[in-house]
């Protein structure tokens, strides 16, 4: 029995899962998050199967915060401190450095800070979380399990942009892709239940989003680029424009580049069409026949249309399509909408099993040409998983 | 008879065509260019049957170069100036006010002019070219034929961004498309080969480059965006970054919007990747093994296949895939690459007629699941024809 606990440190935030491995099965014994670090207001929450428990003290930094998760869980699921085996944190991004996941030590942190200006926000906080434990726990191995290992089998084809080649080399511009250990998790999940590897489009539509193919259990495409920006539309992200809209948005407000790249990360996306960024106000909406939420519907499910697509051509052929996270777990209209374009594969929804919500499900028919998937993510078990195999 | 006058005016140059029409087809009796118009070393020239004859001249403006087109014209194919029943000029943009070609007349001069904004060299010099054919052919009548008018049957979940709705209204940010004059052309004789309107992709591969769906006539999506800087890789432009790539650039190199746009435009595609921005180079290069040209060429087919796959979504299904401009008719290893990735759609190349260059041709083969072919494109011919359903 090993007692693993996974780590993901925003810039303000520490959100925290602790799992017992008894060798086989991850079993959540508590989970919860530090929030407003740093801020007033700042509080620490435990949630031990479904009870939650939050207690509002001063966080100065990750060290407090971290200190409050520790002794949150020693008046629960921990009697002392010593039980935890091993830390698994999210790192961002792991930039070219990291093609797997990595068990941490001094010149591993190096590395990491040396992509700090590819997540000036979250590598930082990372690294605040990683000294917190070091420091409260100096014994324990840490693992980090970064966003971006999953897409660093993409080919330069998948990963260069066509700018000049030297800006790749000394800026590393270049596309990463995000959410990796999610399009593992699913991507895994689905091979067992199509019982190969095979040609797998993963659906990742949370409130930020992206689209991966994956050939053989390895990623050879994914939406986002440089940065989480880029690709499908999400909650508040424009995703994919064409690159002179910051510019001229620059001339024409008269803002900065940051100011315009501001707008296209915060009140873009779904937010900017219709006024709501989250998917079940939005579907809500859609259903009342409010005119920007059909609008904005439409433009959604074009833009996941466009990279399934895209996916199919680059993969030549799809065995299976998943949707995961919030939007891909809960959304059944969108999944409808999506699925119902798909129907020139031979593709056919399963009207009963696409409405239920949050539970691993096929929603094709049996006589569909392509399986279509909803399954849960998990990307905590992932990082545990990793942290086990790597950190012992 | 009549004969009908194209000109293509760009900032510092005037491209022209003199077509005689017999009332069924249309014959080009001349055609030429006058470049450097406003600079040192201005001159103009006239083909007639491939025989070139060229005249260094001070060209002050647009007028002294039409001038100078219409004493060419008068040496040659023209007795007299009276004989030229109608120009139709090439407008680039059309914004969402002209949905189709259009007769001018003031009001529709000043309409054009209202969208300067919009393609801020291109539209002036397109008026300067309707004045100075006002000044000469005072009683002639003009049509002007706009790149973007083709797009204009998209829908909103194809042209909108996801960006703030206020955007679009205010600053008409939206998805415009170019190149439709010879996306319309190509997809017409595509159909009069199919047999049938149908599903068409039509991949416009020049120096610029862009690709368009094409359903049952009407253009349904097309890669280029609000300018013709999104979409595939092109020779010197990226064609889709993600958008934050401009605003990293004005931070690392300490350079404007503007100067960001400009290397995005000028100094990245086929050109930043490789060093060679025409495919003829390109093609040299990679057959001669050379690594960078071989990235570049598998950059290319990867961005082309993302769209054609895009594409064959969201018309559910493809009858045809064309080829056309300066890659597309003549970039035989290309369009090899790009086919060959088809293949599991049943498409198979007709590897002797791809060799072919510049001429119509199917080269799949007759098994193939899907026609391709490659049509030489005639924009011009196009123009002139609109002319003449227009300027009577």
């Amino acid at each position: 029995m090993k007692k693993i606990l996974v780590i993901n440190s925003g810039s303000s935030s520490l959100k925290y899962q602790l799992f017992n491995f008894d060798g086989q099965n991850y079993e959540v014994m508590a989970k919860g998050l530090a929030e407003r670090i740093g801020l007033e207001g700042s509080n620490v929450n435990i949630k031990i199967d479904g009870n939650k428990q939050t207690r509002n003290v001063p966080m100065p930094s990750h060290m407090e915060a971290f200190q409050e998760v520790i002794n949150l869980l020693l008046s629960g699921p921990l009697k002392s401190m010593d039980e935890i085996a091993a830390v698994g944190h999210r790192g961002l991004h792991g930039g070219e450095i990291f093609k797997d996941s990595v068990k941490l030590n001094e010149e591993v942190i190096a590395q990491m800070a040396s992509l700090s200006d590819l997540a000036p926000l979250h590598i930082p906080a990372c690294i605040a979380g990683i000294r917190a434990v070091q420091k409260l726990l100096p014994n324990v191995p840490q693992v980090a399990v970064f966003d971006t290992t999953f897409h660093q089998t993409m080919k330069p084809e998948a990963y260069m942009y066509a700018i000049n080649s030297a800006l790749y080399e000394k800026y590393k511009i270049r596309r990463y892709g995000f959410h990796g250990t999610s399009h593992a998790y699913v991507a895994e999940e689905a091979a067992k239940l199509l019982g190969k590897k095979g040609k797998i489009i993963t659906c990742h539509l949370g409130n930020g989003a992206s689209i991966s193919a994956v050939d053989n259990g390895k990623c050879v495409d994914t939406s986002m680029g440089f940065t989480p920006l880029a690709g499908v539309i999400m909650g508040t992200r424009s995703g994919d424009v064409d690159p002179y809209i910051p510019v001229y948005l620059q001339k024409v407000l008269n803002i900065s580049g940051e100011e315009a790249n501001a707008i296209l990360n915060k009140q873009s996306g779904m937010f900017g069409i219709c006024g709501y960024s989250d998917n079940r106000d939005v579907e809500v909406k859609f259903e009342q026949g409010d005119e920007k939420a059909v609008l904005a519907m439409n433009m959604y499910v074009h833009s996941i249309l466009h990279y399934i697509g895209s996916y199919i051509a680059v993969l030549g052929g799809v065995d299976a399509i998943v949707f995961t996270a919030g939007v891909g777990e809960n959304g059944a209209i969108l999944r409808k909408m999506v699925v119902d374009r798909l129907a020139y594969l031979g593709i056919k929804l399963d009207v009963e099993n696409n409405k239920k919500r949050g539970e691993k499900v096929e929603i094709s028919t049996p006589d569909s040409r392509v399986h279509v998937y909803v399954i849960p993510t998990n990307e905590e078990l992932m990082i545990a998983k990793d942290t086990v195999r790597l950190a012992f």
